[in-house]
């Protein structure tokens, strides 16, 4: 993924290495809006929520979505830090304001890493003035804000995208960070942590209350549509900031257009994530068709994407669909295998109750051995569908996590 | 675990090799009741079941819980096999009774194997006379039974007891199988598939009604609280047969004792099964008390027993109580992170909202470098407490469920 000419006006971006990762690569980034963005902000709904979560909830509600600064670190996610741990990120953020001559609550705070280990608030302190001084709006800036915030990831993701309206053009550029602890469930309290982070620009001219209304459904088909290990983070967070700076208003005639484009830019950083999953070898998309309702064919696509005896076979291009049928067969949704059509591709594998007559193992091998292929399971019950993005169980994955040492 | 002497009496045991494992070892097993037990069963309550299941309810319905007959097979899970796999299971069912001279509905089927493959009916007929030619009551017998229902397992797996009453002794013997695709919830019609299958059987004299209402509280306690990998097999089955030779009637006043003893040997059992699970290392008891519920505290357990995260991180001894309290935090349970602890053995780590100030890493690590362990999560919330019994994610288990070859 490139960052090309193109990016949204109106932000300044930078990255320094303030030595929080043991590598030493650079992990504290920050964007400055030139004045204040209007933003809106959706975070994990587990139950227990890092520091810059909770101070970052409770900074947008203050604002009412107002956004001067973003700050981000990798390497410590300030997360199961306690009372200590707020008081950490509270300092940053004050520190931060002073440095870049912004409000205290105008500060958006994000942190990813490991989880409960104290937060190094000084480090982060001492690297603002560096920070701010690396300050610019080209996309070599743009890129440094990219890089800076990975964890595991072998790459960094950014997409963007523009819209011609009427009134001009909108640009929107996006970030995002994961590879990891990837099941976002953004939204309502109920579930997450290997954190994913996402920050949507745009310079669109936008009300706060426009971006929390798009902002949901531009998450739903995106971030939370797609899982690595079904572990969701303590820590994730979808930032959406509009600097306004294109001059052109957000409103009833470019809203529809303004939506898709940020669907889009969503949905490339989502697929970006899966792809460069720990130790991904193979890309599954879930499409589940025939199902009641839309809910139902998402409570499947996640029970065979959490289904380790699915992801394993996918990870040696197994033809097993047995697996993905106990597995549909747990998700809680009830259904009749009899009714059910299982595709591998274009590859016929399971109807009428069994083995598809039309089954070619040798075909079905041969789809699996890509990338990137789709798995569809028509329920044979209704019209409602899913599209889920998921990827393979390898003995990688396992080291990568498992890495630990006395 | 040795099958020792002290067998239950009225049961006759055997074990054929009939040519279904790919392997050659024995795959066909029988256990022939003296007259006909009375039974109880449960099984998988994924809606995606294996031809046996279904015709095994069938039976069990029809007969009222008499067995004369259990026939079981390894190498074929005959499952999503369509309407010819239980045309398979029914002649097979046929086949037998014929050759054991029992009633047609009083044969109890059983598969275990691959699923999606048509089921070689023929090459079990084929083996019935042979079987029933090996029919005996030792402890030898007993162990072929249980040797050859394996499939992934490494260890045949048994346990017994005893139990001396006013009116005299009653013996129970417990064989069981399961070492992949296990994490099953027998019951209600929710969701399972490596299948566990369990025969319990006694020489009490039991109506089968009795023993229906023994058996839940049995299953809830032991196979309900295990998971290896999350997944729920299409084929989970317990049965529990009473022949009543040992002369003593189940009656108000020994019922207290049985029910304990039956649920001694179930927990062996279920032990066992997670000891032996694919390329575990590590068994871990997660105790969660304080819960508000029982419900609740098996939410958090199965949602840290089912995580990526915590798993690869047993594997490696890693002390990583975020990854716990991520978990916990994503299980649907409301609370409060600050009002938990969790510890390692006896080894204190969070509390507080933070890392406990007696943390000693060194110390932790050395606990989950035991082959068996507890962590302990008291919630702060109410009384309610449960235990699971699950086990690490290691880079052996990748490679067993990968094991493809075009």
């Amino acid at each position: 993924m490139k960052v090309m000419e193109g990016l949204p006006g109106g932000f300044l971006w930078a990255a320094v290495k303030a030595g929080i990762k043991a590598s030493g690569k650079s992990d504290l980034a920050a964007c400055l809006v030139d004045g204040v963005a209007q933003g809106a902000a959706v975070f994990t709904s587990n139950q227990v929520v890092a520091a810059p979560v909770t101070v970052g909830r409770n900074h947008m509600s203050a604002t009412g979505g107002r956004v001067g600064l973003v700050l981000v670190n990798a390497g410590n996610a300030n997360c199961a830090t306690g009372q200590a741990g707020l008081d950490a990120c509270n300092s940053t953020c004050t520190a931060a304001a002073e440095t870049f001559g912004c409000i205290f609550d105008e500060v958006f705070p994000s942190s990813t890493g490991i989880i409960g280990v104290p937060f190094p608030a000084d480090k982060v302190i001492a690297a603002l003035p560096e920070l701010k001084a690396s300050l610019g709006n080209s996309a070599e800036h743009a890129k440094s804000f990219a890089r800076a915030i990975m964890t595991t990831d072998t790459r960094m993701k950014v997409a963007q995208t523009s819209l011609h309206t009427d009134d001009g053009e909108i640009r929107i550029f996006g970030v995002a960070k994961g590879a990891g602890m990837i099941h976002p469930q953004l939204g309502a309290p109920v579930a997450p942590h290997a954190t994913m982070l996402v920050y949507l620009f745009t310079d669109v001219e936008a009300e706060s209350s426009q971006l929390r209304e798009l902002i949901p459904l531009a998450v739903d088909k995106s971030f939370n549509s797609i899982s690595i290990d079904g572990d969701t983070s303590t820590n994730d967070t979808v930032l959406l900031l509009a600097s306004g700076a294109s001059g052109v208003r957000l409103n009833d005639q470019n809203k529809a257009a303004f939506a898709a484009a940020l669907n889009e830019v969503c949905q490339k950083l989502a697929y970006a994530i899966v792809d460069d999953g720990e130790g991904v070898t193979h890309v599954v998309t879930l499409h589940i068709t025939g199902a009641r309702n839309e809910y139902e064919a998402r409570q499947i696509a996640k029970s065979i994407a959490h289904s380790p005896l699915c992801k394993t076979a996918w990870s040696s291009a197994d033809p097993n669909w047995g697996r993905l049928m106990a597995a549909a067969g747990y998700s809680g949704v009830e259904f009749d295998p009899a009714k059910v059509k299982v595709r591998i591709g274009e590859q016929p594998v399971y109807e009428n109750g069994m083995r598809s007559p039309d089954f070619d193992e040798a075909r079905a091998h041969t789809v699996m051995q890509q990338r990137d292929y789709t798995i569809r399971m028509d329920m044979g019950q209704g019209d409602a569908e899913c599209r889920f993005i998921t990827c393979d169980l390898t003995a990688e994955y396992v080291r990568i996590n498992a890495d630990y040492s006395t």
